[in-house]
């Protein structure tokens, strides 16, 4: 009241003269609405997982990716296409099997989690140990389990957001935790909520000093057979898992619609185009550079570009880490321009709620942004956003803002990271709605001059 | 009218002396909420799937499988337990594998399909060409593919009964049309409602006197992307589809629950205990033995047995075909005693409908019977049973009546013959539904008198 009493002279004078610059809701709604009719996502998404299928950092398959970016980008109107080159380590699937020995033989499933070591090319044969929870396996002596085979079977809560699969992830990284008790390798039951015998990888990792020891991942049903089994009597079971360290080059592609009034102001917005390899990485996460693309795309076409930049940024090593954190290396010198950043990176149903950086919606400029989304189903959160997604995390610590437009997680992790991640799982209709919230949204905040910095 | 005026006088005298002789409906009623809380069918099927698994008639598994079920229905409770062996020329699978060779490489996901010819050892590389339906094959010229692997992409349609299934299948039975046009392979897609990964197997054939060309199916999702790929230029793959055929012994294991009053009148039911590879055989049909046997059970430990046998028999060798020409053969000289029979294999989700011989829901013994399933939401029609499953259809041909609980299969061809047909899609619930219905249903018709081969 003080601010606005003290003011309220200069405000009269000046409101007319250079009023906040705000998109036009009318124009938001037009994108909206197109974007919902909209077959460019999916085609990006058709052409990505067809053409160059699964693409883990430093797989050839990687550089294709790389260059159908490009080419992707460049047809689609961007301009200022460019890659950036970052040197990793990466981690590739070799031969991988599994059986159980006794007390009968039978086939299982697996899959290694990246970061494994490899076990003896002919393998591990032993008998397994199945714990029902993480808790079991930290609990358990040091020694406890010598020259076992540690299976974790805790099962993953579905849930409309990622709670289910922050409380389970943790099983993922417990090769360390096996280790400790003398195990000679780590099994734990898929990070899924899903029945299907596929197992879903995806990163591990050691820690401290300790003996690494080989971890991979059975599916939902060998672990409860396994659990059924060795309630019975002993079981062993021969597991092989084969990979390789490369050090290698990964990339991240980047693409801009450059701003009309000021270009140097920019909105960050993308998907990580790298993806695990059982899969075609459809919903993990060509969707995200599907949903990027196109909503960026529309606004491309517009007679009048917003005022600021918006560059679409397609990540090159997400899953295996390390594209996020080269993303702040190549640009932390200019990280001032980038007025917000987002990423859509938790597969292509429908969204439902949109959060935004502390005290950006109660700005005149953004007022009409919840009623835009609304008739999408998408509510507006009063909490801010704190996380934007993995590969904007580290420029957001180095104090970029985010914004995030949250998925319904409900199916995602029922093929997330396992080889049922494909386009067959698309819903076409989810992913226009996807296109249509990322359009109108980018566009509003694009077109605007709000400091999503300053807070309240 | 005419026949009842004539004998009102002898019924009259008669019908206290020698009723029509008709189970307790109020122990059908305790037999159906029994079953509703009993755990026994599900601990069968875990036990199946975990300590044998995939069971492949002519495989080791099913040596032991055989073994397995002499002992499980003996604890069980059943009497005359025994093992009827028949020869079998049985095919199995060796090792398989499938990728883009061109445009850019890609793995892809196949099996062979049961009676296909191996490739040679080195596998086929050519160009795919992709048909939308079967019948685009069908109307092909002769030799219009020459060199090619043709790749048939027909969806199929969800259905809650087999209708879905009968319509898609053919494209399973094709691998000679292919030949005919000059194909050096064949591939179906996956005859599946599901979006996984996984492909699903299944007997093919050779017509006539072609060439036999290697015969396998792809994943919905692989099969999309190669009709994706193919629309935009040539696309090559290869394909190694490797199996063996051997002069196998099959095994087909029943077990009785003797009639108190009339043993030699006998309700033969059961399910199929060989299975297809890929998975755990659990819903095909692990779920038939252990719903079977679970209802006999509860039957057999009744104070008094029915007047007529329950005999319950675990087929083995339906996946690759044999065992109810096998069973025909090895009772034809007492056929006469079957006065009933019935299979359970569509899964293990809710029964909605019971299908009787003409005329039996008619009679005052059964008269009660609908009201009794009821409750179980199963609706009685009023059309006659036609197909009583794949292993009584030859004894029904030779003049057995057969009786039918149909089974919900909206879910069934998600994981039929796939990898995810394992005990982790079995909803217990459904599955004690099966057990209730089968129960009631078998100690009615056991209890009673009724002809099944009179009609009405």
């Amino acid at each position: 009241m003080i601010r606005f009493g003290a003011c309220a002279f200069g405000l009269v004078l000046l409101l007319p003269a250079f009023p906040a610059l705000a998109g036009d809701p009318a124009t938001a709604i037009r994108l909206r609405d197109q974007a919902l009719a909209d077959p460019t996502a999916y085609g990006i998404l058709e052409s990505l997982t067809s053409e160059i299928g699964p693409r883990p950092a430093g797989s050839p398959a990687a550089m294709r990716a790389r260059d159908w970016a490009v080419a992707k980008m460049t047809a689609l109107g961007f301009t200022n296409v460019h890659v950036e080159a970052f040197a990793k380590r990466a981690w590739l699937r070799d031969a991988e099997s599994a059986q159980i020995v006794a007390p009968t033989p039978q086939p299982l499933v697996v899959l290694g989690l990246g970061n494994s070591v490899s076990t003896p090319p002919q393998g591990i044969t032993a008998e397994v140990v199945v714990l029902k929870t993480l808790d079991a396996l930290k609990a358990a002596p040091d020694g406890a389990f010598k020259g076992k085979i540690v299976v974790v079977n805790q099962p993953m809560t579905r849930t409309q957001d990622e709670s289910g699969y922050s409380a389970a992830v943790a099983a993922r990284g417990a090769p360390s935790e096996a280790a400790r008790t003398g195990a000679l390798a780590y099994l734990t039951r898929s990070i899924s909520t899903s029945t299907a015998r596929a197992p879903h990888t995806g990163g591990t990792r050691y820690a401290g000093d300790g003996p690494k020891i080989p971890a991979g991942a059975l599916g939902v049903p060998d672990a409860d057979m396994l659990e059924h089994l060795a309630a019975q009597g002993p079981v062993r079971i021969h597991l092989n898992l084969q990979s390789h360290l490369v050090d290698a080059t990964a990339w991240t592609i980047s693409g801009d619609v450059t701003g009309s009034a000021t270009p140097d102001q920019i909105v960050v917005v993308g998907g990580h185009i790298d993806s695990w390899d059982p899969g075609t990485g459809a919903i993990d996460d060509g969707a995200g550079v599907a949903i990027s693309a196109a909503a960026a795309r529309l606004i491309g076409i517009l007679p009048r570009h917003p005022a600021r930049t918006i560059r679409v940024v397609f990540w090159g090593s997400e899953e295996t880490g390390g594209s996020g954190a080269a993303y702040l290396e190549a640009h932390k010198s200019e990280l001032g321009k980038i007025v917000l950043a987002g990423e859509s990176d938790l597969g292509s149903d429908n969204i439902y709620m949109l959060e935004m950086p502390e005290g950006a919606l109660d700005k005149p400029q953004l007022k009409e942004l919840p009623a835009i989304l609304a008739p999408l189903k998408i509510m507006s959160s009063k909490t801010p956003a704190r996380d934007g997604g993995a590969d904007v995390e580290a420029i957001h610590r180095a104090g970029v803002p985010v914004l995030a437009l949250h998925q319904d997680a409900s199916r995602y992790f029922d093929y997330h990271h396992s080889a049922d991640d494909t386009l067959a799982i698309v819903d076409p209709v989810q992913l226009r709605q996807n296109v249509a919230a990322w359009a109108a949204t980018l566009y509003m905040v694009a077109d605007s001059d709000v400091n999503f910095r300053a807070g309240k």
